[in-house]
């Protein structure tokens, strides 16, 4: 049975579905705004946004960074939304700690251990993504480095697996949602959008995640994707988010409803004795 | 839009969301029978049974062969379900159309370029899965080769891909689904016993393909897994599919019925103009 | 200890490193002599040349086929040099096997058990290709369809998996060829044109092959490669080739050499003892 | 044209083949010291060992830490061999660089930006191991993290891919190397330990290295495996690496008398005209 863990308020676990939106990064003071009120409206409950980008070049835009930190305390102000950030460097997570009440760790930084331990010294929940290639059993591992420092607060993410298909970023592996439920207590979210890599596959495969049994989302949504500093092409628009969360939302609530039912139709002990 | 294409009288497309199931072999007309009896009356449309076996040993259990067709020919006359089932020698291609209502080339055959244009000579449906290591692209142009010697009859399936991941047998790709309805009319169904490899991830992976639109799925039954011939572990139980069955149709019906709802709500000229 | 399998006169195995050469496909009478003289004059004792394509799409270039069967008749009768061609469809095997010296299973055909139950039945040297995404035990199980039947004359062959790389066609798996050595008895050549994809990476991918104790490669070679109907981008060029066959032949003879003293410098019972 | 990069006086590149070896991680004052000078006596030229070791799970031996730099410190004096070791926390950046004269990045931490950009404000040559399923291109990139900080002492290192196949523990990417040659002036040597993960694989794949043009090898000996308290089935023992290392350096003497010749034989002008 799945634990439930808060992002501040907001429970993530086997009686909730919930949605976490947010711009890939903080670009200005009024597109971060603009996007969690968008997002706040629509019914998302926790707000993304990056403020430290891990970047595959060092050309390409890493985060506004601390400018981007105090963006964020104003948002929160505003909003009263609870925030996720990625943690990309250890020597920043108090900086980081004093506005996110939740710490997201990359598929880069999955096997940073160094980072991990001490996000296990801390008692902020911890978002842990699952790296490019790192198997189910790797990525469980990852979660006992937070977790047998003390940190229980853990939230696992699956964001896709690299394979060789190139018609789309990479391969969204709704399996190990399933078989992360059989083997951990700890809830488990999907990133579609890194995954899709395009506007046009995140609905679908976020209806996907909901069916397979996901506990919620990690979405990524920008007031005008074509002008996004990064990852424009995966983000949706904050005018079609709506939509987007309703749809979304109605699959949790019918699949969860549907849940219950099928645990009193198809009797384990019966099953177990096949 | 997808166009419907029929096995027997059982549409695939868009308005049906449709069921193949029964034993990975026919293994004796007595668990054939049994099997096409459960799988009908819990709502399956289409019979599915191995005839020939491709098997990765030539030790292994190959199929009954020219003696299973006899029994499905007894089982169609008992039932009126249509039937599909494995070509895997292009030699016995008239053997199998004399029985078979469609032909499944199967993944290992999916380059079989001889088999795939014999094939395209017929007016069989072709049931034809995605290569373990194919690209969305590849399995179009598989398809080509049905398609333009005239054979329009053509149904994708899409059963997991080989990657590194070993948690189940093959990473079933959802997206690969929403990827083919954007690119071919196409109807696409999902196997998710290949992919699971273990009865308990069969019913996850199934709402995962009907949540990310899967026109169909493609799943084994048997009545007694543990005593299978072949691929056992991977069956669903006679007596535990019809709560299967009520489980994915009424998913299919509820996304069916919400596409609508979306195609209303987030109007393509309004995401072009972005 | 490796067996030798012969085609032809041509000795593969353990004491002899032998070379494969010819084009990806006979295009015309004079392109199959020019290269198979060359090949020859440069030392590769054993012809390719494809007679019919397997290629994804039906729109690509087939092959000439029966015409192409005729070509390599007349070129065998002027060089004396033993051919392999590729099968792919089951039905023209006493066709091929008029001409052919040894029978090619491609990548795309390695589960065509039909096509491979059919060789074994012969007495013609299978050269089998290791599918894309196949295990080594999914290569040596694919072989066995061909021993068993009662053919030992089975050479394997190395070409590169597919990986999530784009640098290059596929991953050649040098690891495979030694793993090869130690599970089986028959001698394992590689292909590094298909691996490579373009002609610069041929020779790296030779020489590593080589290195880690191939019997022999297999490489295609064309007058004018940039008009070649298939995979020009890889062939190396005729007036290269004698080259590149001086650098694998010298490699091929160094190691030969150092094999018997390295046997001799670690002494197998030795190791088991640590 | 690959630059020469030092290690201590070292020089890795094109006109020399170097060996690194040592042992996984440094477990005593004795092993360390014994291995050390076995390696040195057979002719390895710089001491690898691990003091911080990054493992899977938090329950594994991590390394000993700060007490195996004081260890290092002294088999440094004993023996005047460079040593180069793996730095997993930009926090203890300072306390490597005291003892250690090359800084390793491992695989799991080569998207680890801020490790990176810190080793790139040193003058400490940095060997840069290919994440697990890192393209060619991202492990170009995040060399660049160390160049554009200023610091151009970078080694790159090809350690094995993450792929389907289980026969060995990692899919060493010959090719990889040839294409990293291409596009970079930097060196590059590979890790065939990480990559065979049975010692009976080493000594093949570090043939294949040196025969694709690596400018040296990374491996990994111990003085007895069984005994190894990280990885010891991939430890060459130290009894058996003077004949591993003869038969390398052999090879790589041979491979480099060869090339320049090639580059003789093969005009690019020549080439290009196509």
């Amino acid at each position: 049975m799945t634990d439930t863990v808060h992002i501040g308020d907001v429970p993530f676990g086997p009686s909730h579905f919930t949605t976490i939106a947010g711009p890939c990064a903080v670009e200005s003071r009024e597109m971060a705004l603009q996007t969690a009120l968008a997002v706040q409206a629509a019914g998302a409950r926790v707000l993304r946004a990056g403020v430290f980008k891990p970047r595959s070049s060092p050309r390409s835009f890493q985060g506004l960074g601390t400018r981007a930190l105090d963006i964020l305390h104003e948002v929160k102000a505003t909003t009263g939304m609870p925030v996720v950030t990625e943690l990309t460097d250890v020597r920043r997570l108090e900086e980081v700690a004093d506005i996110a009440d939740a710490v997201q760790v990359g598929a880069r930084n999955m096997h940073n251990y160094a980072l991990l331990t001490e996000l296990g010294r801390t008692e902020l929940p911890v978002l842990l993504k699952r790296g490019l290639s790192a198997t189910v059993d790797e990525l469980l591992l990852a979660a006992e480095y937070v977790l047998c420092e003390g940190n229980e607060r853990v939230i696992l993410c699956e964001r896709g697996i690299r394979t060789f298909e190139s018609a789309y970023r990479f391969t969204l592996d709704v399996a190990a949602v399933a078989v992360l439920h059989e083997r951990t207590h700890l809830p488990v979210v999907v990133d579609p959008s890194h995954a899709a890599g395009r506007r046009a596959l995140v609905l679908p495969l976020s209806l996907a995640a909901v069916a397979v049994g996901a506990d919620g989302l990690l979405v990524e949504v920008h007031p005008a994707p074509h002008l996004a500093l990064c990852d424009g092409d995966q983000a949706l628009r904050t005018d079609e988010f709506a939509a987007y969360q309703r749809q979304v939302q109605r699959l949790g609530a019918f699949i969860r409803g549907c849940e219950a039912e099928v645990d009193g139709l198809v009797p384990e002990t019966e099953l177990e004795s096949a």
